[in-house]
């Protein structure tokens, strides 16, 4: 599995920044995982370097891109694992920062995924995300991992 | 506004301790919060105690009992604060541990409410609660509160 994380703005808080890099390091010892953040902007600026790094993402066209949004669709986590271990090509996620993600970036994605309908902290949304490919990954191998 | 939350189980890890107490605590400006762990057991020994204390948070009938489950009712953020605004009572939050609630909890709260249909850790679930409970507030009152 090839993940790619592209996420508006930094995690400044350092207790969200050392559970999101835990669950990087755990999900990296079964899959390719790379984060690129993104310099807040508004979301038209913001959005032009998203798709930029969307079209190099899946310049053979084998990547499936997926963009958070509360109005996106809904999964439980096993629907989740049983997407990602479908798409066995790159996923691109793409989260974005506190004014959304621009027109433009929902249509170049391919799928529009809602953690939940609640608004959440950009942090907070990284955070879950990373915790979510780690828990599919733990479904897919189908190891224990404790809720 | 008198929240409390019967939580099952302890916040072992620092960095959700951390963001937890950081979220109790900006909730503590504006409203009552009391936090109830119960001891991890099996269901049925963990939802004896959960009803009990609800009974005494419920003694003059002027408790909403809330339990978090993932196949509970999903909520904006805005439809979060609506309801809490709504209820100008106490408000008995629920959180179970790794084996779910029991029937009888289930039965004993006036509502089952979902976060997500993911399924999440009992750490993060009081950190998603904490933090949607602190931006309702924000909401009710008028506040700026950044995603």
């Amino acid at each position: 599995m090839d993940i790619t994380i592209l996420a508006v703005g930094k995690i400044k808080d350092r207790s969200y920044l050392q559970k999101t890099e835990e669950y990087a390091g755990r999900i990296r010892h079964d899959a390719r995982l790379e984060t690129v953040e993104i310099r807040d902007a508004d979301p038209e600026t913001e959005g032009e370097k998203i798709t930029s790094h969307c079209r190099r993402g899946n310049a053979r066209g084998n990547a499936r891109i997926i963009a958070l949004d509360e109005r996106g669709k809904l999964f439980s986590s096993s629907e989740f694992a049983q997407q990602l271990s479908a798409d066995s090509r790159r996923v691109i996620f793409i989260i974005g920062g506190p004014f959304g993600l621009s027109e433009e970036v929902k249509k170049t994605a391919h799928e529009l995924l809602a953690l939940s309908r609640m608004t959440f902290t950009h942090e907070m949304a990284r955070l879950l995300l990373l915790e979510q490919i780690y828990r599919a990954i733990s479904i897919i191998k189908g190891r224990k991992y404790h809720k």
